[in-house]
């Protein structure tokens, strides 16, 4: 940013207070206030206080549950544009629809592109954590906006090193390796994942990994979203089971449905923490610090 | 259409199945069946089952408390594009976001624009019953595709000439005039409205209009939309304290906010009824017949 360029401007989205002011800070932004609210209708009502005429705008918004977020979200981005806004850039910790990557049987909705479409049309840029990308090699293939994803591996392993004595990092399935091997590395940490056997359509057990060594580590299970909570319940059962200690869960986004919470703690959890690209009780490990460069460098271009 | 054109396919959001049906018989449309659930975070899924390829689709969606209703609609719309349907039409009963058509106060949104946007880029054509346009003159101001408006005065009147006794009709303000004076003038009933003096910013009071001659008809009151149903309950006390009998509520679009139904119940209203643009146990008064040619004359276009 040149010395005489404006100061960023960041909006909260309903429920994004705490970290849209921790950005707020490491950016050096102003905060807007943006306010929210429904008619007894159920209609959105959203009024923006301040002035963002020819400034480069940060909205902060998480989309755990997103269906009725959205449409609340896109009208900030038309009103930012609409009052002058220069530049709209979009932090979303969480982003949802990744999972409708291609048509599993026919007749689906590729919800991920039309949601991709949708944000690509609103914003000039996103930066996210941790996508959960399958088929996708990276989010340019299906947004058309610029992105980028900032990895949530160092302060999970940060976070780990600090709380845990001699941990030991377990991935719950194959799919999970990914986040387990790089959180791992980061610090030197010793690892292993579970691997599902499947024996029939219906008929599919888990497998312990040899711990051989290991036996008196802490077994910390890891994944990038927890939602039903069932495979790292599963996970838990297995190694409680095996003999090893209570596990700590730690998951990057932590959406936790309806009976997540209760299925963790029959399975045995000791505790569950994650980031706070989702709001919740067991939001522990902030990710400001980690996106505050990525959001810079979009400011700066 | 002509005799070899195949026919047109109909669709209904979750909640729509009535109307949907109904509409089905009245255009000689194939029913194709949206699966939508949600998946334990809160995503939509959306399965259409039946194939629109080169067809004509025309899908049937009311919007009252809109906001988590709008990803799934502007999904099956771009599902049904992807799967290649030739033509896609919006048949929405309550059209909702008209009510925020300029910035009353300084960094209002104006979700009104916004909505018409994204429906605008999602369907070819558009039809309601009797949005609430304030001032817009009409939908085209601010939508870009094809729209018809049917009015539901014809299916309230006769409603009403059948169900109720010497009725006279009754605005609860001077908004509500365009409604009544058109329902009214459908079936030659008598009618007449509230007014309301301002005596300042708070002290509003509503006054009776002469109902010399009327004294034993029924008061039923009319309005487009019923929502908190503050306007309703005041004007039926006043007709109560005036010494009428206890009236009955017509309403288009029967939105009932959380606590409508028991104000208008101690406001000594008699009975509610609405047309079924949003599905309530109040909805007696169906829409179909009105609906039907003007989405033929669209199918035909």
């Amino acid at each position: 940013m040149s010395a005489n360029s404006p100061s960023p401007q960041i909006v909260a989205l309903p429920g994004n207070e705490p970290l849209t002011h921790a950005l707020a800070e490491q950016l050096d932004a102003e905060q807007l206030s943006l306010e929210h609210r429904r008619f007894p209708d159920g209609e959105s009502y959203l009024r923006l206080h301040g002035d963002p005429r020819g400034r480069r705008v940060v909205v902060v918004a998480t989309l755990d549950r997103p269906d009725d977020k959205i449409p609340p979200l896109l009208f900030a981005a038309d009103l930012l544009r609409d009052l002058g806004a220069r530049q709209i850039g979009l932090v979303v910790p969480y982003l949802p629809y990744m999972r409708q990557d291609q048509r599993f049987k026919p007749g689906e909705a590729l919800t991920s592109r039309s949601f991709a479409r949708w944000l690509s049309a609103h914003f000039d840029w996103l930066v996210t954590v941790d996508p959960h990308l399958h088929r996708y090699a990276s989010l340019d293939e299906i947004y058309s906006l610029k992105s980028t994803v900032v990895p949530a591996a160092p302060v999970l392993a940060d976070w780990i090193v600090r709380e845990i004595e001699q941990p030991v990092l377990i991935g719950p399935d194959a799919e999970s390796e990914q986040w387990v091997r790089a959180v791992a590395e980061t610090q030197d940490l010793p690892w292993r994942v579970l691997s599902k056997q499947r024996h029939g359509d219906r008929d599919v057990s888990m497998e312990l990994p040899d711990m051989a060594g290991l036996e008196n580590h802490h077994p910390v299970l890891l994944d990038d979203i927890l939602s039903s909570g069932a495979t790292v319940a599963e996970a838990a059962r297995h190694l409680t089971a095996a003999g090893l200690a209570r596990p700590t869960v730690v998951v990057v986004h932590g959406l936790f449905g309806d009976r997540a919470r209760e299925l963790l703690r029959h399975a045995g959890v000791k505790r569950v923490v994650c980031t706070n690209s989702v709001m919740a009780p067991e939001s522990d490990i902030g990710l400001s610090a980690q996106l505050a460069p990525a959001i810079k460098a979009h400011l700066q271009a």
